[in-house]
C-alpha cells in the first residue's frame, strides 16, 4: 500500500461534471501540486493550465489527446501524459481512480 | 481553504457501493487515522469498528443512527458521532463531501 508520507492535504473537494468527477489536492514534499480523484464512467473533456501527468492507479479510461486522431487505453499501473494550455477528451469504461501531477 | 498539513496520504482510494462512495484514508499528525470521502446521491448503511465522527464539509444528508427512530439532517459544517461496533443508515440528498474521524 503506497503512503505519501508528510504531504499537505486541502480537506474539500473539487468537484466537477455534477460530481462525476471529483479530486483533493495536496502539495508533495517537494512543493508539486498535485490531486488524487475518482472518475465515475462516461466522457468528459478536461482542459489544461501547466502539462499534467496522469496516472491511472484503479479502472480503465480511453484518452484521446487534442490534435490526435487516436484513442489510446490506459489502466491500472500506466500513465499519460498532456500538455499545458490543451485538453483531452477520456471515456471512462470503469470507475477510475488517478493521480494527477501538475508539471512546473 | 483548510489544509490538513503534514499527513501521511494513502494513495489509492477506498471504492463502497459500485462508487457511489469512495474515500481516501489519511494519517493525521496526532496519529489518529481519518479519511476524506464524497458520496453520491443515494441511500447506503455504514457499519463502524471504531466511533466515528462524521464531518459534512458539503451537501445535504438525513442520518438515522442504529437504535433510533429520528431521521436527522446534516449539512455543511455540522458533524455527528456513531458509536463503535454500530451502524448507521444514511440518505444522501446532493452530492456530499465528509471527514470521517476515527475515534480511539
Amino acid at each position: 500500500m503506497e503512503v505519501l508520507a508528510n504531504v499537505d492535504l486541502v480537506k474539500k473537494a473539487n468537484i466537477y461534471f455534477n460530481g462525476n468527477v471529483t479530486s483533493r489536492t495536496f502539495i508533495d514534499t517537494d512543493g508539486s501540486k498535485k490531486s488524487l480523484g475518482i472518475m465515475m464512467p462516461g466522457e468528459y473533456n478536461f482542459g489544461t493550465n501547466e502539462p499534467e501527468l496522469m496516472e491511472i492507479l484503479a479502472g480503465e479510461v480511453e484518452v484521446k489527446l487534442a490534435g490526435e486522431d487516436t484513442w489510446n487505453t490506459y489502466t491500472e499501473n500506466t500513465s499519460f501524459n498532456v500538455k499545458g494550455n490543451s485538453d483531452f477528451d477520456i471515456k471512462v469504461k470503469t470507475i477510475t481512480d488517478y493521480c494527477c501531477s501538475y508539471i512546473k
